[in-house]
């Protein structure tokens, strides 16, 4: 049995995206900018891309800007954000635990003179507010705050923060990495006070090399990549229509009955977490309150057990996981987000995360279950030895 | 018939590139940061797509840097460079008709007090190397030389750019925008002193979203895409896997009997242009000397004749070309090509680009001809009434 419970890494592509895909790619190759019929064709795949994106997110095509993936809209959110807003203030707050497209910039921008708070979290990695109330200021340009943490799952109380900011400085704009939580979570970028939303493709089973970010009416920020124009002049370049087309298509087909298929993981990760509750010598990290945790990602430290020698062990069943966040480019470093739960030294090197999908069937789950009690108790022996 | 002569706005992909890209995006659906054997497939495409460029750009695996786009490419080499060289110096050197993926770079960097020059070019598009010469000065940081203009196809001199400014200041970089070149003529980065060389996917019967950034050994810039650390650090985001492997398949069926391919083109080109000066009152644009002229554009002004009238005639016998560039989003702007090589007013509206790949047919361009023929005096007729 195959078991790819890696979902929050990249997802399969699903067969109806992949089918559009390869349909513009060979049919309405044209590029959008041109004026003739050619051109229309593969225009019309934007248009109705941004349709689809327009019903999920309630908002107007104006306010959708397509991008290479989420690393890049998050990248376009903050450095477009200070580029443009440098004059008015250079104080930008975050949390402890960003995914490195928001924390390597953030890193970046501090070089440029720019100054950044990080917010307290709490064991269960929920954002502390009445600081965020507290370290607003005149100055500050932009707050931004992941929707759920990849590494545990724990979903901030972004509508609470977007009201905070919204009353604190109206100026002062909301940007959400909502990577992890796009598809797997409703969120309305209005009710929230969101300025800017960033969502990636190849996380809901479209095809890699897309991305979109969500602009409020209100917001004006500076492009980081100058050229054509495309994108009223917010993301130049030609249009990756087939990868646009993918990724609307695959949004598409998440968001429909999306209600159910939140119910349907919760059930699952419940059940699961239950029975990794039973094998001795676990810790499951993240949010005990099932309505603070994402659906479909489960952190579990492992006693006595390197990640690495687990997740081998796992692969070698045909259960494929992941240690750490691995969306950085295999590098070993410490979890920031265990660091800021105050998960244990151990935690670090023994912790490995299983990940679903919409499209993860109860089967999978129990046979993971199955290999766990098998392989755990005999790993643990082994090096205890 | 249908003769698509928009090639170097965007080409149809190659049926064996979207084979590949289908592939991947089914069964090779993984990370390459996972840890995991679906990690490592996905990975394996990468690599082997570096290696099809390490063959045409006779380098290394590390002077390869995936993109999403040729426009991305010249943004990360220009602002890259800018980013890190800034306390070196602030000064850069370009000519007045890149693309806007250039030009407007520079434009955005002028406004951060980076200084700009521009070459002059002669009639026929070239740049004057003296004035390269004299103007390269020790804050002069990076030069950025089209390779082929998108326009008028002029050629020019990189490998002559490349040695005076390698001798006059071995500080500065060099960069090339070959985006209207990969594929068409052979480029040897190392041979011409290039530091930095922009390529794209989709203008070689590749797949939209993929581009690449080769980058010499001595090369140091800043990424302007921070985050996992992916692509040594110089382009972070989850890799555009499928596209990437669409990439590299369509570059490698391209660049297989490429000299015979060229010669081919520029017989047709020959022909074509030879027909076309049989019409009255055309002019042709760009380098008389075949040997300057890109083998696969043709820039042709048909006075009295309004550009976008002649290219709807021409869309309704199946003939798709382009008015200006079309690479810039719908935008109607004096051509910066056709000014530069100063064409006259009437020019400007009413150039009309033909652009080949190496898989255009005689037939379609004796069909174009046929049809300017019947076409062009019966436009002018109605116009001058």
């Amino acid at each position: 049995m195959e078991c790819y419970l890696d979902n929050s890494a990249t997802t399969r592509v699903i067969e109806e995206a992949a089918d559009i895909v390869r349909e513009v790619m060979l049919k309405d190759y044209g590029n959008p900018s041109s004026l003739h019929n050619i051109g229309f064709s593969a225009e019309k795949h934007i248009k109705r891309a941004k349709e689809i994106f327009v019903g999920i997110l309630k908002c107007s095509p104006k306010n959708i800007v397509f991008t290479s993936g989420g690393t890049e809209s998050n990248n376009t959110a903050l450095t477009g954000t200070a580029i443009f807003k440098k004059s008015r203030g250079r104080h930008l707050i975050t949390t402890p635990f960003e995914h490195p497209a928001v924390s390597q910039v953030m890193s970046f921008l501090k070089d440029q003179d720019f100054e950044v708070d990080y917010l307290d979290v709490d064991s269960e990695g929920i954002i502390d507010l009445n600081q965020l109330e507290d370290l607003i200021r005149d100055d500050t340009i932009l707050v931004s705050i992941m929707h759920v943490n990849n590494e545990i799952g724990t979903i901030e109380p972004i509508r609470e923060a977007g009201g905070i900011i919204h009353s604190k400085n109206p100026n002062c704009l909301f940007h959400v990495d909502d990577i992890q939580g796009f598809g797997k979570l409703p969120l309305n970028p209005r009710d929230c006070h969101i300025d800017l939303l960033s969502a990636s493709s190849h996380k809901l089973h479209g095809p890699k090399g897309a991305g979109l970010l969500y602009m409020s009416d209100r917001t004006h920020i500076s492009p980081i990549i100058f050229g054509g124009g495309q994108m009223n002049g917010l993301r130049s370049g030609t249009e990756n229509v087939p990868g646009i087309a993918g990724f609307a298509k695959a949004a598409e087909l998440i968001y429909k009955g999306l209600d159910e298929k939140i119910a349907n993981m919760r059930t699952l990760r419940r059940d699961f977490v239950e029975e990794l509750l039973k094998l001795p010598d676990v810790n499951i990290n993240g949010p005990r309150d099932e309505e603070k945790a994402a659906p479909h990602i489960v952190s579990a430290s492992f006693k006595d057990l390197r990640a690495e020698v687990l997740l081998h062990a796992l692969e070698d069943k045909g259960i494929y996981v992941s240690s750490g966040s691995a969306c950085s480019s295999n590098r070993r470093t410490v979890s920031a987000s265990l660091k800021a739960v105050g998960a244990p030294d151990w935690a670090h090197e023994s912790t490995v995360r299983f990940s679903f999908s919409c499209y993860t069937k109860k089967e999978e789950l129990d046979y993971t279950i199955s290999v766990l009690n098998e392989i755990v108790p005999q790993l643990r022996k082994f090096i205890r030895k």
